[in-house]
């Protein structure tokens, strides 16, 4: 078969050499002959991929002391409750910059259980932009933002100057370039974009802040709790972490996040010049705000609709179809997402005729 | 390399047809050119999965009509927390049959966020029998059961008449016989046994009776949240699922729950045949409670055990030992593990000179 250039939003593509390893570690994990969906998480070799991705983390990003890393389960959604129940008081409120639809829920979730403060948002425009000037209250117990947005296609490029800790959901764009994770309170972030498959959420998280609330936090959303136990307070997503952890073994081999930022300002820009450049097409986010992982497009004439489906169809691009709630394409350039692959998209957009 | 005999607690063998699908669906699922790991959870080949995976659960366990089949995150510890916010009132109790340490983390989780009333326990004796004689009071949400115990090898083999909705972890012995799921509210269980790989957990749960409870649910922990989105309200755990279905599709076509229970009693006759013959060894539970899942058992004599345990090893057995809080052995015996293998482990025993 010909290759598939695999926009998907996510689950997303990864690198092929670490699907091979992925495969044949379900025949044969470590040449114990045994498959790695079958093995004990207290086995020595499933702890060793365990220290392994933890570690691996904590170099690629360069995590200072007094963070943990845990690689849990539940996804982004979780991440929003276990934000709410870890760090806002009982009477407390909960600071949120409002961007897309994730942050959205994310601010919803503290609504229900707790008090918003929401301090910004673009929903007025459709969220085609990232707010940049608003007040933070020193009287909220922390700032909650989402550094990019799938669906709407911005990131956040600086962060906000904030007296109160940050919390951000990096679901999206987590190893896609450099972050200074000193900043942050905590950072979350489902698997299935950079880091690997569906099934475990990546948390690092700021030891001193947790265990001081005044909350009765759930023991299965306390993260003092999965700090404490390394992640392994109960039968972890062994997969998942195990596709995860070679996920960073292929972005450090490579060079890390330098390399990988490098590398996605180069995929970002060949694609946004052809936005640009070509009349028939324009990007739907501000400039200055738009994401290097998830492109966001429409066509200028919407009768050329069919022709271009056609056209990259043929190409063998998948998955890039817009959002519902934006319309148009969305072209999600992942890490793994070879230059090529969007260089075919490029020459399918400059095939359209005018 | 030679076979090996796997009889981990858990997460514990697959059958081999299984794995060696599970294993080529990572490089190329359903002829599409793209590995499992990398499409999205929204396309119509992922949807057919789950759709298949949950009409399986229903045709094998003959579940009736006015039940949900969700496949989500989070362990069955997350069936603890589930259990108490969906069907525990604000001021209401929940009544907990203890039988061991899951038992006992599933009733502490109560106790933590709600009221909790102990029916019955057989900690008194390291929980090496089920209580069977305990008064279950009407005013009570509900009766928590742990329908086997992993650690200590025991299994409840008949239901306690209750006239409030029944909650079963069913962790380690779903699928392994016939139920009458009609008798329980809600059965949850963590994959890892008999049912998957570890990273998703199964709910049955009786659509009438969520909804109902006046705590607010974070929406995460909302089962009739997850009932509506059929487990799709946000990203499922793609491959875990996937590899559930394989399993079931197996369970399937070799006969469903009777062949499974059929066997299962044969292979749990055949071990439990020897620990009673063998004067060597001697089991830890009580015998009209012995789990067929998990084999525990003792040496008689514990100068044995270095041959012992150099014998198991030779023959290529692995992950026997027993938990810490029985010490001995422990063979799990879950769905998957064929017979000659556990013919392997009985022969050994016999090699044991007294």
């Amino acid at each position: 078969m010909s290759k598939v250039h695999n926009f998907s939003a996510g689950p997303s593509i990864l690198n092929q050499d670490v699907i091979k390893k992925a495969s044949e570690a379900v025949t044969n994990f470590n040449d114990l002959n045994l498959s790695i969906l079958e093995i004990s998480h207290r086995s020595k070799d499933f702890v060793a991929v365990m220290d392994n991705a933890v570690a691996l983390v904590k170099e690629i990003l360069n995590v200072p002391e007094g963070y943990s890393v845990l690689f849990l389960q539940g996804g982004a959604s979780t991440g929003f409750l276990a934000t709410i129940l870890n760090f806002m008081s009982k009477d407390g409120t909960g600071a949120y910059l409002n961007t897309g639809a994730w942050s959205k829920k994310a601010l919803q979730e503290a609504k229900k259980l707790g008090n918003l403060n929401m301090v910004a948002s673009s929903e007025d425009n459709n969220f085609n932009y990232i707010p940049k000037v608003y007040p933070i209250s020193t009287n909220d117990d922390y700032l909650h933002i989402t550094t990019n947005n799938t669906i709407f296609g911005t990131q956040i490029k600086k962060l906000p100057v904030s007296r109160i800790p940050i919390i951000a959901d990096m679901s999206s764009d987590i190893f896609s370039r450099k972050i200074n994770v000193s900043d942050y309170a905590m950072i979350y972030a489902g698997a299935q974009k950079n880091l690997g498959p569906a099934g475990t959420t990546l948390y690092i998280v700021k030891d001193s802040l947790l265990g001081k609330n005044d909350r009765t936090i759930p023991t299965m959303l306390d993260l003092s709790v999965h700090a404490d136990k390394g992640s392994m307070f109960n039968t972890p997503p062994v997969y998942p972490i195990y596709v995860s952890m070679l996920t960073l073994e292929w972005l450090k081999a490579n060079g890390g996040i330098e390399w990988i930022e490098r590398v996605n300002n180069e995929k970002a820009a060949l694609l946004y010049n052809e936005i640009d450049n070509n009349p028939l097409f324009e990007g739907t986010a501000a400039k200055e705000d738009r994401s290097n992982m998830n492109v966001t497009f429409v066509l200028t004439d919407e009768s050329k609709k069919e022709q271009f489906d056609q056209l990259w169809n043929e190409a063998g691009i998948s998955g890039i179809n817009g959002h519902r709630s934006v319309g148009g394409y969305r072209a999600s350039i992942y890490n793994a997402m070879p230059i090529e692959s969007i260089q075919v998209l490029v020459d399918t957009m400059k095939k359209l005729n005018s």
